[in-house]
């Protein structure tokens, strides 16, 4: 395997800036400095350009079934999406079903992801019942199979729902394992109740997949989850956050010493609730569980990635075409898919939208996107740095290209975005995996099926341990 | 200037913690990997050692006046004690006068330090008045002089104590500079009544300095700036924070978006209130102001920390001699001399107590202790990192050495240690000072005069830019 | 009906204290004033008394089956007691069950206290599940039976717990109807959970049943019935309140407006958790849900009081023998009743500890222990205060004379008293139930079926309503 | 002294709505009832009618004098005023300057009152400064002239402002007398500054009063006096609370235990900061400090009313002519006399606004009108309140009636009514004071001078002790 060497760059992690030269040996990042060229095969000049970690995507869904269709991307274009947005990592979630062994869901999802995927990849493991199969299964997987986070949901009554108990017992299971607990956190119950009463009242426009799902019980479903993690001592992961009262349930616990951590998206920071009454049925297409909401919370979720109350980005990515599935939903809102295409634009748009406005640091875009997804997924140190010794998964990046965000471009295999026709600023031009490029001037040349499959450790292993001193990451 | 090489160490920066050898030329950070000892002068081996970048100590008082006497430790002894506890750099407060030029206290602190100090330093300036000659001053000892921190009291009635109207005025005149306002935040006025009311009762103990400067002014101060820095625009740094009051303020104002900033101290982590009750009048000893706390207050802290409600820790190192100087307030605990000798013990308590008992991880033990303070006092990246082109400020830690804490070991000019006969792990073996060793297996190699004054780049040049794409650091 | 006169005594109302007396005819309150002897036929002397509105107790459980046995009072010896403690209304828990008539529950509980009652008395009705038949019964039982008040459990898992959905559908419906919902608020799958690991664990003494139900649960539980509440712009009535997480959850939602109330009981403002830890099994004496809490929590609920946050009083009276029915949890404290005799000590618990040692006022200890409950209920302005044309339903009570609460002396039908040997001041003489003596000098002069049913309004004709102009209550 | 009966009117108490007529001897109420005609020398029919309690307005500021002006109302149109409102009771601020003896300054303002008022009246007395003079005059002031109500200005910068030592030090002092502090809550030091800015700025135009005094420092202010009161254990009233953020400190500091009371203005419910935009300088009308808020705080304090979180509605009564006074502020904002006429439309203003739309109960409006402002103030049960023994200060009010607000139609002397056009429902129709008719169908039949000055109580006699039991209230 040829050493390369990136030349001239600007190193960004979420600790530093500094302009340093990038040796990259066996995949992996071999040295940093200066008078490096005798040692490399090839130089790739980055000069003007930012290296950033391959961004991580903790929250993506590929090939999955629901509502009746499955999504539009798969394992290979969502992959290849991911990657020329500057994301060389995803971990997707595995859904489950009751009765039915862990082990078959996860048999289930590597072969779609197998032969498919562009960039690596792990897997959450969605947990619909506890009983004693199920408790069986968990150490297994989560030490075998290197899953270490498990997805409860609070909300898609009589369909993924969980109750308390479940959330609970999970919570308790998986603190024993090291593992970490995620949550789709709003109150189910009164959803369901709410969207029938809509439809029954005649109510079934896009709009009212908002005005079912209000913010005050995204509030209180987090608020619950949060203070069962405090009881049970258990960490506790709520992903796209999307509320002002789900992020002062989130800051309140965290400051009472709670292991909890929160994760917004892209369309919540820069969309809002009035793109859902677009004429036409366009609303559809902004359709996310939790709903866009009204702008006020932009504010609020910016602040709170600003001073830490929030600690992520994911995608959320779960596309569906207008045509042919987001208008299952005709005349009734509740059979609108779920989710949109965002995997591709994450990093643009927090940069453009972060970074350039002041609202973040530089630093804090990488921590953001990568460093704290690997740290709190267990992929740290391996994955989500630029550090010696880790895979050399490096996105370089110009921070003044400009690029309009646009169906007509993008690599999702969907057939609209949700950011039509937005100017970013900063683009990834070239991306690398394991030190091998996946795009190289905005170009694909990598080959699907050459992403693997990553085993995670528990998250103890990572945050909570001095390295032994013998302990040394070798090349 | 020969060429070092610190192999076989482990790495840890704010965000990494990796196995790797540093190459040192020129004073600066010149590669970091593996297989670089031909281009090294010397090698030192650093197995089973952690590979720190310097301390930085934000809050310290050295050769200053106070009460009727002066600090036990000047730049001399007070630099030396430091680089024997890892610290590498610390910001000095340059304490003035109404009436005299600030120019003139800035050279009296020049001349203070100079050629003395054994590790590099700079100043923080104190404000106790706004007019017009301060106005026309400021912007030359910003820009020029590199003094971007300017400190303000809301305590000390009729010392140093300036009403809310100077407060305001100094945050909009630091803004203006891209300098950050720092306060001590207690209130001054209801301390004062407090303090006559005790002693005209014939209160006169040492511990009736905790309770006439009870938690909740504190609290009260401490929100008063951080709505005043909200309403200003301007960036705050509240020093010592002892309490949960204060805590939840300064969390308050940061979910809001406000530029506020908070740090804590060794000894509010690890000592409380019911020392000042000491016999035979030791409890001089453990005079602060803010004086310490209720024990509960210190899991508010460590939450704090973990959480990121408090950013830094300081030692708000301050000595005086409990023979000869804390003893001027025998039957009149006014008359203490306040604070104590913390600046050599900072980093092996905050290991200790912090990262080897779970309350903090490793990473958040360099960002608390340099990287945090790196950047918001305008030193980063020269200093607070391990990066390429960053300054060699290193410390060879030992993470299993322990070590207790002792007056009679210690390296500072006074003649008791607060936390004597404390049992702690962790302990700094060497310590370079831009590539040079101050402190080798726990010896003095460095020599008085070698540290060097830090001009200091406005706050914003750090954290809100993205680096111009031609810029770089060489060698 | 004879006209009596009281003399001498000093009213006391949720507004006023004054000196007037008051005369009594058609068992109504007639005039106020002097000078009235002459319209009286007899006439009472109250010299140093002070006359209260007699108590209303909003939280009973007479003849409840529980756990397989039944409370040991009866609506005789409940309401005996009760008159001895002086209160001269209760509104007693109509439990009911799934599949079954509403109406038929009724019925049941009618002939539980059809005569028996010394007192009058009306019912809560608790709701375990909505659907058609439910909703179609409910209009009647509001605007026919009188009753207004709908419990819904959030926990009793498996027996008396309802979900989400059924809780907010509850609240839309009672909305409707003006009828107010009642809630136990603990999570009951936590606790379910805790209950089965505890037991698992060999935790079988009453102390785990505290343990088994932390107050963080109440809390979360409190706050997610608040939020449904606002959410359905209903009222909301959170029964038993003992913790602080829940004051907090309560004082928040109604800071935003949400129509929100919380009632909490003389036992957790005196007694706590390390009651339960007594030896001999006697810990089951102490056995109530929500459990008795650490003792700081006292502090909190004695503030809520005084600052409004919480608003009533109620006994949640539940009484089982230690002897026979207590002693079902030998050996597994989850099988010990829940409850406790309380109905008869109520008032002078909240006298002697809140009135008496200055946490509220004497105004305040009416309208928490009479009035408010009144309004709340429905049952105003008939019951809960002294005004012209209310019900004359008066306490006699001296405000020093002291007593000491235990079982050889109480009236209530069970075989210890929680609050043994507690000397209390303030002391229930004589108490009037509709102008007719139940009590006269602390003997029992009334007769079983003498206690009245009382059909309730709906809360919004009491508090929302300027009172029609031509409204008149006449005698 | 002849008897009257009040026939047929509905009698409202802060705790009580009945139907019963009311006989008044010798200026106090004598009974209550019916049947009382034959008693009765005159009748007065009020059908239809409510009856309340007579207002006590305790903010109020009557001849004046302020930046080079006096207030346009003096004793004589301002109580003249309060009565055509059904106000019966004010409490008026005696202004006191440093140096000057606080007997001399109440001298003067009895000098002001004396032969003018045609209601009752008392003081509050302005503290400026403690040394010991004051601290001398202070218990005389308080027990024997019975002023008990003591008021700091947090703002208003070298004219009344005191700093925290002296707030501080009066809350100890009144402390100790049974006197409540009441505070001005703004900083003032801040707003000195934003002011000469604005100025300096050229921006002269009325709404730079409000922007000059934004809310966050109002908030601040106010936290800041609560904590000092707690740490007093003092009582403290903040006058005119306008905004969130002071209602979420006064609400804090009593849910910790703090005696900490908030009173809100009419203007501030119905008004807002748009108004200061009005041309042709009419923003001058409405200049108040704290200035009117944008609207989105009137919910907060509605909602803070409806929850208790404030307590009672002064008016701040402080008129000035629009032409000769207001426009003092020509071309310089801060020379525009401060406040506005309110004393006569408080009780239309809330009634209608607050009762008739549902945001608080009729009782509460009593409350917040009268009772509660009687209780503070040391006034209770002297007015207030309708009960046997209280003076006779009673309005009958018509709660159908309309009115439309207008300079054309108001009784204050000022050519101008900040409400003007507003059309309200609720109008007293007769107004008594001690049993007189001061209004009579809405005629003036009072006479100047018939007012009493009114020595209060320490408030801890009315609230905190359980009356003994021989006090009795004779006629």
């Amino acid at each position: 395997m040829a050493a390369k060497l990136i030349k001239n760059g600007m190193i960004v992690t979420a600790a530093d800036t500094y302009a340093a030269d990038v040796l990259i040996m066996e995949g992996k990042i071999a040295k940093i400095g200066f008078g490096l060229e005798a040692e490399a095969d090839e130089v790739i000049d980055a000069s003007g350009k930012l290296i950033f970690p391959g961004g991580i995507d903790p929250h993506t869904h590929l090939d999955m079934p629901f509502g009746g269709t499955v999504t539009a991307d798969d394992f290979a274009s969502g992959t290849l999406a991911a990657a020329f947005g500057g994301t060389t990592t995803i971990v997707d979630f595995c859904l489950t079903s009751k009765g039915k062994p862990l082990s078959e869901s996860i048999a289930d999802w590597h072969a779609k992801a197998s032969g498919k995927a562009v960039i690596d990849y792990g897997f959450h493991l969605m947990i619909g019942e506890i009983n004693d199969d199920v408790l069986a299964e968990l150490p297994v997987i989560v030490k075998d199979e290197g899953i270490t986070s498990l997805k409860v949901f609070m909300a898609y009554k009589n369909v993924f729902q969980a109750d308390d108990g479940t959330l609970f017992r999970t919570m308790l299971a998986a603190k024993e394992l090291g593992a970490m607990v995620m949550v789709h956190a709003e109150n189910g119950d009164v959803i369901e109740f709410l969207i029938d009463k809509a439809l029954k009242e005649g109510n079934t426009e896009p709009i009212y997949h908002a005005l079912t799902r209000p913010s005050v019980i995204e509030g209180e479903a987090t608020g619950r989850a949060a203070k069962l993690a405090a009881l049970a001592g258990a960490r506790l992961y709520v992903v796209h956050v999307t509320c002002a009262e789900a992020v002062q349930q989130i800051s309140e616990a965290r400051s009472l010493g709670a292991d909890v951590w929160g994760e917004t998206c892209p369309q919540y920071l820069v969309l809002d609730q009035s793109y859902l009454e677009k004429p036409d049925f366009e609303g559809a297409k902004y359709v996310w569980s939790p709903p866009l909401r009204e702008a006020y919370h932009q504010d609020v979720l910016w602040n709170a990635l600003k001073s830490g109350q929030l600690q992520t980005i994911g995608s959320d990515h779960c596309s569906f075409n207008f045509d042919g599935q987001k208008d299952l939903g005709l005349g009734d809102f509740s059979k609108i898919p779920n989710g949109g295409p965002v995997i591709e634009d994450r990093l643009s748009l927090l940069f453009s939208e972060g970074v350039k406005k002041g609202r973040i640091t530089l630093n804090q875009f990488v921590d953001l996107t990568a460093t704290r997804n690997a740290r709190l997924f267990g992929l740290f140190p391996r994955k989500g740095t630029i550090a010696i010794g880790s895979d050399a998964d490096i996105v370089i990046f110009d921070p003044e290209a400009e690029r309009v965000l646009s169906e007509e471009t993008h690599h999702m295999n969907v057939d609209y975005n949700p950011f039509e026709g937005m100017n970013v600023t900063g683009v990834p031009i070239s991306v690398l995996s394991r030190g091998e490029f996946v795009i190289r001037d905005r170009q694909f040349v990598g080959a699907a099926g050459t992403g693997r499959y990553l085993k995670r450790t528990p998250y103890s292993t990572v945050d909570n341990t001095v390295p032994a001193a013998n302990v040394k990451i070798k090349l």
